[in-house]
């Protein structure tokens, strides 16, 4: 059974292929800035990259991109499109509905209806899966939503104190996010460390960022909230945010609420700190170049994961292993180093050598370090895979 | 030298009269329930304490009254209100002002301007604050602002991820508040174990509640940010809220965005999950006898309770000291005991007989225990007593 899956953002479309009968991965591509003049796209398959460039003007084209990569037959990959089983996505929220879904109009309502809180996210996922539905009818799409891996979070985790109503009938909860990379995260952890017991700190860091708390597989508390824009500030989303400085906000820039909310997701985060970009490399270079505003960003950040860290070491009562992944958790030591720093005192101590030096999965504290700490690059698209072969086969 | 020291509630005056030659506490008293039919009073001097029952209309009668116990006759403890240098207030909010200050129609036109950010406080401080300058002109006024004691957090714990520019010149940023409670329990804890350089957790926990990571005596973190609505669930007001959830509370309650707000400010928190009421004593005894909602307040209260007793814990890379205070802190063994469960490995031991038999000044954690845990009844009265005389003093 092969299984495409779907990871879109909102100028860029990646994918992978799988065959679920060994879960291998068949091939990988993407295609970035979609809209712009200059689209870079690349594919690859076996150890073969080929990289190009053309004028992708919008998720629709993407996608159609992506089918013709995948059936052009130099790739000997795909005969037809049709060879597909089904079309996973990593959907992010589903409001009202959620977990993993056949999609349906009603599944593409109930996501538009959340579009105000998820404004970068939810809207080129609907756009792709309307264009998949009409273009390729014959094709299951499934929805695998990330807040799914987040249920088992406990009330005391998962409410704001605020009317119980407001939890109860109207969803105004925690719902966390990165649900698929989460999940891995915990899968594989098990898996390298022959337990399924463990307790967990998922730090999933990228240009979205989220920690998760888990407990013998199961998610026990997370950073991200109601919204994506909430949590560890993000590369252009602002985290955590008090609202009763939105009054003060709407008067000083006379901008409307839903105005100023776009700014919270769209200016904020580490480009609306730093000035420079929402980049974690533009902000480093620029740091160590003497930019304070830059400094002040990459301070704010490590801080904010030092602050969820703290909290899930309490929640876990000391955990058995931190797992740092995702672009910056998998490709940053030095950011590795500065969140871990001073913490011998609470069982976690790096190796510095290994922390240095590590590619791939591998564990980065010393010997004595209670708790280890490990880097694990995440693979969402297998989990999202594995959940839509489950939905296929009931 | 005789400070007066007043501690306003939007329904209450508390005051105490302080002989700072020697910080001994001449006078306490109280008025509670201003504005109902029957305002129970009560004052102390010496060891004997009055309670007697009137009505009270508004902070100005309150303030007549209390000066009326003061140089009653029978008390023997003034002749006449000009024998008081000056009256220190616990203020809150100063806006673009703060510190310590004496109380002039600018600092109470910065105090007006802050009222949407704190709404619960700062009225009955100005309403307070004119009376008194209008009737006893001849006694100096300081407002001792809450927000003080935080002027060292360091950026990484103090800027939201937001544009640089709200931070920088509109002050949207942590300010934190109880800060004249916390900076009493870094300076008496620092007596107690006789050393300045600790590092310490105040857990002032009450009708009002916060968290504060104190470095060798300086603020390095707290829960509140930029109102007092943020950080802990309060007896009525929210704590941390995500503001995209504003728009759906908006549609789903027909309501604005200032009568939300309005609604996070007094109908959330521990009332608004309960459904029983803010006290934490009626919701304790709710939950006992099986209420649901309460036993939901409850465990979402101690959730973010060590949610930021561990992003403290990190911040202090495992603290000398955990003090808990305030009226919960101060009364409530069993909360004390769900807050410091499962830390065994973190350095955190209970003494479970100490914690349960404990009155006054004590220490509640085992020899054994890394980190010590005392429970110091706070006095944020004599902290205002104290910088008051020193505005006087220059």
């Amino acid at each position: 059974m092969k299984i495409l899956v779907a990871n879109i953002g909102s100028t860029s479309f990646k994918y992978r292929l799988f065959d679920m009968a060994d879960e291998s991965q068949l091939v990988r591509g993407g295609i970035e800035r979609i809209g712009s003049a200059e689209s870079p796209c690349f594919v690859e398959i076996g150890g073969r990259r080929r990289e190009h460039s053309l004028h992708v003007a919008d998720q629709a084209e993407a996608v159609r991109q992506c089918l013709a990569q995948l059936t052009d037959p130099d790739s000997g990959c795909l005969n037809e499109a049709s060879e597909i089983s089904a079309i996973g996505f990593k959907a992010v929220h589903g409001g009202r509905t959620g977990g993993v879904q056949r999609v349906t109009p009603e599944v593409l309502d109930a996501m538009e209806e959340v579009i105000p809180v998820a404004p970068a996210h939810n809207p080129p996922y609907i756009a792709a899966m309307r264009q998949l539905s009409e273009q390729l009818p014959e094709i299951p799409l499934v929805a695998a939503f990330e807040t799914d891996f987040h249920r088992t979070i406990p009330e005391r985790n998962r409410y704001y104190a605020v009317p119980l109503q407001w939890a109860e009938e109207w969803l105004v909860r925690r719902h966390g996010f990165h649900g698929a990379s989460h999940r891995y995260i915990a899968t594989r952890t098990a898996e390298l460390l022959g337990r399924d017991d463990l307790r967990i700190i998922s730090c999933h860091l990228g240009g979205s960022s989220s920690l998760c708390a888990i407990r013998a597989g199961e998610s026990a508390a997370t950073s991200m909230g109601f919204s994506p824009q909430s949590g560890l500030p993000q590369n252009n989303r602002t985290g955590d945010f008090d609202p009763f400085a939105l009054p003060l906000v709407m008067r000083q820039t006379g901008k409307s609420l839903e105005e100023v909310l776009g700014v919270l997701a769209s200016e904020s985060g580490l480009l609306g700190l730093s000035g420079v970009g929402g980049d974690i490399r533009d902000i480093t270079e620029a740091a160590e170049a003497g930019n304070r505003r830059a400094q002040i960003a990459l301070d704010v950040y490590t801080g904010a994961v030092r602050h969820y860290l703290g909290a899930y070491l309490v929640e876990l009562g000391g955990p058995d292993v931190i797992v740092f992944t995702g672009g910056i958790g998998e490709n940053r030591p030095a950011l590795r180093a500065t969140i871990c720093e001073n913490l011998e005192t609470l069982g976690i101590v790096l190796d510095a050598e290994a922390n240095a030096s590590t590619s791939g999965e591998a564990k980065i504290s010393t010997a004595e370090s209670r708790t280890q700490v490990w880097v694990v690059p995440t693979n969402e698209e297998l989990i999202v895979a594995r959940q839509t072969v489950q939905l296929l086969e009931g």
